[in-house]
């Protein structure tokens, strides 16, 4: 029987707050307003549902789980930039996030696009410093750069802002999506693969399951958004449909979605059954569609 | 006789301009805006002195020409990036760049703070794939990470802001520059003889050539911005001591800003005299203190 989820949550949280805490200067190093607000923001109970991706693709292929952790930290580290850019009064202007002031409410918006930006950068530090001799460290840097770009996390920001207001269609939500979410979900499942020198095969299987576990866990936020309590969420709900943003239950409905969501994560699980041997990816897929915040 | 310093400059901004073109996205992909956006900041007209730097530095250690070029596309990149993000309205709010209006001021607050965020991501991109294969290519990454970050170039950004309206202080406005400033002229220096393998006798030279030489080109710029006409520099002028930031000129004044330039500049060109054998180094080190604009 595999790990229970929330086990493996655990473990890899416990891991990865235990690696930022190494490799991000401590709040009372100078400039101490900076280095605060980039671990107020890193360390605000998120789910770690990366690193966990993250730690699990390691155990699965045999790499080390240090490398998986290292991984996960790093695309963390940029998950945690975007969202302090994301809220910022010029974008989404969003005053809460997981039940607390925003960034920049607690420390001005020079403060929050300067922290922003050093959380961007030390994702980039820790991956050439921490696994500087690992196997595959060009190409997992080269991914992770990728993944957060033009091309992926921040082009779908771009498209997303862009879309306000927009007729909605399926192709466009889709691709904003696949490259706002699901390129830095995917990016945790390859990077661990590339590092630890994993066959191509691999990492094509882990290419595929991430990219597919990561849309489908955007679209069970949309569904989330437009179906919980702001109590549940810890943030407000039902903001994507007022503010014209692009969302899977706006455009298909909210059981059309909730079925692409399933199906998207079986797809997720099919890629990567044969490298799946503690059962802890097909688990995480499971867990994604049916989470309930 | 070593090749003027104009000649060396015109060389590494043809060389370095055709890199950046090469790795940056056309201005016709999707999503445009942001591509447009990245493009009209790098292609501004800069002198293209930090590439200079890491080209003179590749050829005077025997590091093929195309590393140094690759590695001062990547620390251009990031320039590029502070100055987007420097300039809008919650840092310094200029409205002016190189003559030009600022990035802002085109394409709207969000699209700049996303445009910085996409060069400082693409700087590790094309570091970890043009040079995938060389032999110090995790040094170099680290190097540029740290000289962008909160030590470096980022922390420098915070003091500057913080600094404003403060009693300026000597050591003050030199820890200012150097982390503001000198890190990233550094980063220049250092990338191509970390990234094309260079023994750390070479490094540790370029290192403190680039130290002292960034601070040098800070204090000329500190002196330019007081001494200057708005037509021989192509922004207005006055405006750090208007603003109450931190320059060398308010704090010791003009002439003796000039003689620690020189003095500094002297002190780069001593630090590289053993390496540096077409004496590239040593006249851009010159150039650095004499130059007008």
């Amino acid at each position: 029987m595999p790990e229970p989820v929330a086990e493996l949550l655990r473990r890899a949280a416990i891991a990865c707050d235990a690696e930022l805490n190494v490799v991000m200067p401590a709040a009372e190093a100078e400039p101490r307003r900076i280095h605060e607000a980039m671990r107020y923001s890193v360390f605000s109970g998120g789910k770690r549902l990366r690193p966990a991706i993250a730690l699990a693709v390691a155990e699965a292929l045999g790499v080390s789980p240090a490398v998986g952790t290292t991984c996960g930290a790093s695309v963390e580290l940029i998950h945690a930039f975007s969202l302090v850019h994301d809220d910022l009064p010029a974008m989404d202007d969003d005053d809460l996030r997981r039940g607390r002031p925003t960034n920049h409410k607690v420390y001005g918006e020079a403060v929050a696009i300067l922290a922003g930006d050093a959380l961007s950068v030390l994702a980039f530090e820790v991956l050439a410093t921490r696994l500087g001799n690992a196997p595959g460290i060009a190409p997992a840097l080269a991914e992770l750069a990728r993944a957060s770009g033009t091309l992926g996390m921040i082009g779908g920001q771009i498209l997303d802002l862009e879309g306000e207001g927009l007729p909605p269609t399926l192709p466009l939500v889709e691709s904003i999506h696949l490259m706002k979410t699901a390129a830095l979900i995917r990016a945790a499942a390859v990077l661990p693969a590339l590092a630890g020198g994993a066959p191509p095969e691999a990492v094509a299987a882990m290419r595929a399951y991430g990219t597919a576990l990561g849309l489908s866990f955007q679209i069970v936020d949309d569904i989330l958004d437009e179906t919980s309590t702001p109590e549940e969420l810890g943030k407000g709900t039902g903001k994507d449909r007022d503010r014209g943003k692009m969302t899977y239950p706006v455009v298909v409905g909210v059981e059309a979605a909730r079925q692409r969501a399933g199906r998207l994560a079986l797809e997720a699980s099919e890629a990567v059954r044969p490298w799946d041997r503690h059962g802890a990816l097909q688990a995480l897929a499971a867990f994604v569609v049916e989470r309930r915040s």
